[in-house]
C-alpha cells in the first residue's frame, strides 16, 4: 500500500518491478536533515485554504504545507536529540538581477514580500545549523552543501519540505548522484499537485530514494547506534 | 489540450496556472540537440511490446521507444541541415567498482549486455558530435556538457530521449539552473510508465522547460535566422 | 619582457615554449569583468605598508593591493560605459559552523571584522551589479557564477582582484575548464608574496589566460564591436 | 628547511606566517590515493632528459617524471596493502571536436599519439581501481571523483602525479573546496619548471594542503588505525 497506488496503475507498478527498480537504498550511519523551503513563501503565515493562502503569497502551498510542518517537528526534533546535522537549504531573497529563466517560467516568483523568506517558529533553524541560500530547485546547485556534507563526514540524507515535485526532488537526484543514500518522509513533503506530490514519490522511490512514512523513518533513524 | 490533461485535474491545473506557473520561456538563437540515452538498452533491437522487449534488456521500454526515435528523425536531421550542434549523452557501460547507490536502487541496471550500449542507426551519432557518456541521470553530471555547451555558445537546450522522469528530467532541470533555455518536443521523450510521462512533462512545463509537439518546436526552430 | 622574467628562468621559459604551451586565445565579443575579493579585508581601510596593514587584517595585501585598486578604476569604468557586465565575487562573512578545511589551514581567517567585507568606493558596486558571495577559492565554487555568465550570454571573463596565487587563479582555472575566454590584466590582480604573483601569472598565462598590460587589455577591448 | 626556500624569501615567507597562513590540516581516516596524469605522454617511454623527452611527446618532464615515479611505488603500494582506494584521474585521449579553450592555449597537446594516453607498468591501475578519464586540470571538473569518494566514505585525498602547476594544483584546490583533507607528497609530483614546481608547492601547503616528505607521509599513514 503506497501513497501512489491511486494514481500509478498496478500495471505500471508492475512494469517498473518487472525491470528491477524501487530496491531499498537503507540509511547509513551518519544521517543529516535538510528542511527544504519550509519558509513562510510557501506555508502562509496562518492555516489557510489553497486559494486562500495564494493571496498572501503566490507561492503558497496552503493546508497540506501545514500539515507537513506538522510531520517535520517531531523528526527535526529528533535529530537535535541527536545531535546529528540539521541544515536548511532557502530561497534567498530575489534580485532583479538574477532572474533568468526562472522569471520567465513564473514571473510571479519574483515579486514575494520579504516576510515570505522568514521561517515558522515550529520548525525554525537554530544557532550552529547550516544555512544554505539557494537560486535553484536543487539545495545542491550553486551552494556549498556538498562540501558541509563531506565536512561532517554524512553518509545519509533525509529530505523534507516542498515542493516535492520542484526543490526536494531536484535535491534528492543530485544527492543520489553524489552518492549519499537519501531518504524520504513521505509526510515531510508537499506540493500544490497532489497528483504530481504522489508521481514525483513514486519517481524518487523507484529510482533514488527511499521513501516511507515518517514514523517507520524515526523507527530506522532510532536503530543508528 | 495537453498530453497531461487526463492525469492532472483541471484543478490542479488551475492550481499551478493561479499561482504563476508555466509561462514560456521561448527559443534562444544558437539551440542545442541532446538526445539523451537512445540506446539499444532502452529501445530494444527490435520493436517488441514492453514485456518481451524487457527480457532483451530490463531497462527497455517497448514501444514507445521506438515511436519515439521515428519522431526524433526528422528533429536531428533539422539539426543536421543548420548545421547545429547536435550531442549524445549516453550511458556508459557499468563497472562494478562504481555501482553506488544505483546499484542498490537498481541492481539490474548493472548486467546490461554491451550491445545494449550501441545507437539505433535510425538515430545515431555521426563524425563531428559530441559524445558524453556519463553514469548518472542529468547529462551534466560528471560530465563536460556545459563546457562543450558554452564553447559552443549554446542559448537552448532541445531535450530528446529517455527515460522522460529519469535523464531527460535531470538534465532539463540542470539547464534550466544553468539558464540554458530549454524545449521538450513531447513525442521525443518515452517512459516504461505513461502516467509518470504524464506528470514529468507537466512539472517540465510548470516550471523549468517549454514542453509542445514536435512540429511545432521544429516551426519555431525554422524561424531562427 | 614578462613580469615573471626574473623569477622563471630564459631555460624554464624556453622549455615551456619547446612543449608548446603560452600561445594566446584571444578575446571573444560579449566580455564581463569579475572582480573578486576586492574588500576591504584584503586592501586595508588606508594605504600602509605590508606590516603595518596586517595589523588592521591579517589577510591585508598592504600598498600592492591600493595599487591594483587604482588600475582596476579605469577598467571598471570602461566596462560601465560599454554596459558589460560587472560581477563581484567577494567573500561572504564567515560563520563559525562554516570553517571546514579553511579553518584548518588559516584560522585568522576565521575572525576578520564586519568592516572587512565592506568594498573599497573607488571599485564598489553599483545597483545592477551581480554579487557573488563566495567561501571558496574559485569564484565558481557553491555560487551561480556560471549561470549569470550563460544568461548574459558571456563568452569571456577578465579576472581581477586578489589573491593571484589563491581566489584569482582558481577562478581562472574554472572558466578555462567552462571554455570562457579568459584575459589577466596584471597590474591589476595582487599578492602578499611578489614571487608568488609571478609565478602564478607564468602558470596562467601559460595554460590558462591571456595575461597582459591593462592598457594592452583595453586597446583590445575597444576593438570589440 | 622547505624544498621552496630557494625561491620565495624569507621575508615573503615571514609575510604569509604574519598572516596566519600555512598552518597543517593533518589527515582523516579513510585516505584515497589520486594518481594523477602520470602517463607515457608525460613519463616518456623512456629516462631521457627533457629535450630529448619532448621529441617523444611534447607534454613529457623528462627526468624529474622518472623520479617521482620512483617515489610514487612505495605510496601505492602501501594503499594497496591497506586495500585503500587507488584512483586515476588520467588524460582522455583528445577529440577534435573537444579542444575548446585548451586547443588554443595549447595546441601540441591535441596530437599527441595514442601510447601516450598508456600507463608506465610501475604505477599502472589494476582490476578494482577507479578509473576517471578527464579533459580539464581538475581531476573533479567533468568527472564522477567525488561522488567515487562519497561511496567510499573518504576524508583524506592524497594528490601525486603532474604537473604540480596544473592538475595536481587543480585537483588539490578543489579537494580543499570540497572539505577533504589534502596532502601532497613532495617528492611524487612533477612539473617541467622546478621554479614554478617549488612556487606550486609553497602555495598549496600555506593554503590549501599538507605537502610534506614521502616519508614523512607514509609514517602518518601508517598511524591510521
Amino acid at each position: 500500500m503506497n501513497i501512489w497506488d491511486d494514481v500509478i496503475s498496478a500495471e505500471e507498478q508492475k512494469a517498473y518491478a518487472a525491470a528491477g527498480f524501487g530496491r531499498p537504498s537503507g540509511l547509513g550511519k551518519r544521517p543529516a536533515l535538510l528542511i527544504i523551503d519550509v519558509q513562510y513563501r510557501t506555508v502562509g503565515t496562518a492555516r489557510k485554504p489553497f486559494y486562500e493562502a495564494i493571496k498572501e503569497f503566490p507561492t503558497s502551498c496552503g493546508e497540506v504545507a501545514w500539515d507537513a510542518v506538522e510531520a517535520i517537528v517531531p523528526l527535526v526534533e529528533y535529530f537535535r536529540s541527536r545531535g546529528w546535522p540539521v541544515m536548511y537549504p532557502h530561497v534567498a531573497p530575489k534580485v532583479g538581477t538574477e532572474g533568468g529563466r526562472l522569471a520567465e517560467k513564473v514571473p510571479a516568483i519574483m515579486d514575494v514580500a520579504a516576510k515570505g523568506y522568514e521561517f515558522p517558529p515550529a520548525v525554525a533553524p537554530r544557532p550552529g545549523d547550516v544555512m544554505l541560500p539557494k537560486k535553484h530547485p536543487s539545495a545542491f546547485f550553486g551552494t556549498a552543501l556538498c562540501s558541509h556534507l563531506i565536512d561532517k563526514q554524512v553518509d545519509t540524507v533525509i529530505v523534507v519540505g516542498c515542493s516535492t515535485s520542484g526543490c526536494v526532488r531536484g535535491t534528492a537526484v543530485d544527492a543520489f548522484s553524489l552518492n549519499f543514500k537519501v531518504a524520504i518522509p513521505q509526510e515531510c513533503v508537499y506540493d500544490r499537485s497532489i497528483t504530481s506530490h504522489k508521481v514525483n514519490l513514486f519517481d524518487l522511490g523507484q529510482k533514488y530514494a527511499d521513501v516511507l512514512p515518517t514514523a517507520d523513518l524515526i523507527t530506522k533513524l532510532q536503530a543508528i547506534a
